[in-house]
C-alpha cells in the first residue's frame, strides 16, 4: 500500500502541495523501546504510522507517567508537529512499544500546506478532535472508575493487543501507563489473583478469568 | 465594538462569507446559572462571548460533575457545535455563571464556511488546541496534585474572579467543579480553617491568608 492509502487527504490537495509533500515526506523505521519524539525538546512533525505500536504519554516534573493513547497502523498523529500549531500547550513523549515504521511529514511542510488547503486543515481538525476525545476518555476514567476496573480493562486491552492470554509487562510498566505507583499495581494484582482472575510468575501475568475480568471492567 | 473584533478570523474571510456569516448569526442574552448547551441532546454552534462568565463541564452516568474550563468575554468555544466536527466523542454542558451576552454561528454555516476557507479552518484548530491544552492541564492537576493544593488553587482563581476575598459558594458547588464529593470539600476547608487559611461562615468562605493558600497551591 502506498503512503495516500494511509494518508487520505492527499487526494485533495492540488498537484504543487502533492509534490510538495512527497518531496520532503520520509519513511522511518524505528525497533521497540524507542522514544522517537519528545516536544519539550524537539518536534518531529506529523506521523503516518505504517505498522507497529507507539505509546504516547506525559511525564510529570519527578517522572511519572501517563498514557494518553497509543498509536496502531493508519493512525496519523499530529501533536508531534505542535510546535507549528498555535496554542498547544503541553508536552508529549511518544515511543514505540512494537518495532514500527511510519512517514514522517516535517513540521514546515505541514505547515505551509494547511494555510492553503483547507481540506488539510479540517483534516488535521477531525485528527485533533480525536486525540482530544482519547484524552477526554482518560479523564472520565480517572475520575470516575475506581484503579480495580481501570486495570481490569487495561489487562484485557493489552491482552487484545498481544493476542496472548500471557502478559510478559512488569507492574512498573502498567503503573507508567496508568498514572500511579507500582506498589498499588502489586497490591491489586495480588487481590486478582486470590479472587483467581489472574496468575501471577516472575515477569508474567496470566489472565485465568477473562469474564471475570471483563464484568470487573464493566461494572 | 463590533462583532469582527471578537471573532478575528472574519477579516480573512471572503465578502461572500462574511455575508453569510452576518445574516445567520444572533447575539443572545442569558441571565446567570442557566444550561445553554448539552451537546448530549442538542447542538448550539459556535459562541463568540461578548460578556459574562460561563462554565464547561461533563458529568458521568450517576450525576457527578467536573468543570473542563470556563469561558470569559473574548473566548470562543468550538465544542458547542461540535454535531458538525467529525470524531468528537464526549458530551459537554455549558451553564453562564454571571449573566452572559454571546453571538451564536450556527453549525451549518461554520460548516459551510470551514469548509471553504482555509483560514477558518486553522483558526478552528487553534480554538480546539487551546481547549485540548485546559483539559490537558487539568490531567495534570489530577494526577500529580493532591486535593489540597488544587483546593487552595481554585480558592485564589475564584477570589481573582470575583475581586473579593469573601465567595459566596457552597461547598456542594466546589465539589462540582473539582470533580470530587461535597464531604471531601467540607473536610479540606475545615482543616484549612485550623491553618487559619481561611473562615468558614454560613454560605460564605473568606480567604483570611491568601499568601499561604497561593504557597500551598504552587507546593
Amino acid at each position: 500500500m502506498s503512503f495516500s492509502e494511509y494518508f487520505p487527504v492527499y487526494n485533495k490537495l492540488t498537484a504543487d502541495q502533492q509534490k510538495l509533500i512527497d518531496k520532503h515526506t520520509f519513511l522511518f523505521k524505528q525497533p521497540k523501546e524507542k522514544v522517537i519524539h519528545n516536544s519539550g525538546e524537539d518536534c518531529l512533525g506529523l506521523l503516518v504510522i505504517r505498522s507497529g505500536q507507539l505509546r504516547v504519554y506525559i511525564v510529570s516534573e519527578d517522572g511519572r507517567e501517563i498514557t494518553l493513547y497509543r498509536l496502531f497502523e493508519h493512525d496519523i498523529c499530529l501533536l508531534s508537529a505542535s510546535c507549528v500549531m498555535n496554542n498547544i500547550q503541553f508536552d508529549i513523549i511518544i515511543e514505540t512499544e512494537k518495532d514500527s515504521e511510519f512517514w514522517v511529514i516535517p513540521p514546515d511542510i505541514y505547515k505551509e500546506v494547511s494555510q492553503q488547503s483547507a481540506a488539510l486543515a479540517n483534516y488535521a481538525n477531525d485528527l485533533m478532535a480525536g486525540s482530544f476525545s482519547e484524552v477526554m476518555w482518560l479523564v472520565e476514567q480517572i475520575m470516575w472508575k475506581s484503579m480495580d476496573k481501570r486495570l481490569a480493562a487495561f489487562l484485557l486491552e493489552e491482552s487484545a493487543l498481544e493476542d496472548s492470554d500471557i502478559l510478559q509487562m512488569t507492574h512498573e510498566k502498567i503503573a507508567n501507563h496508568m498514572g500511579t505507583a507500582r506498589e498499588v499495581i502489586t497490591r491489586m494484582l495480588r487481590y486478582f489473583q486470590g479472587e483467581e482472575m489472574v496468575k501471577l510468575r516472575r515477569g508474567t501475568i496470566e489472565l485465568t478469568n477473562k469474564k471475570a475480568l471483563g464484568q470487573l471492567a464493566r461494572s
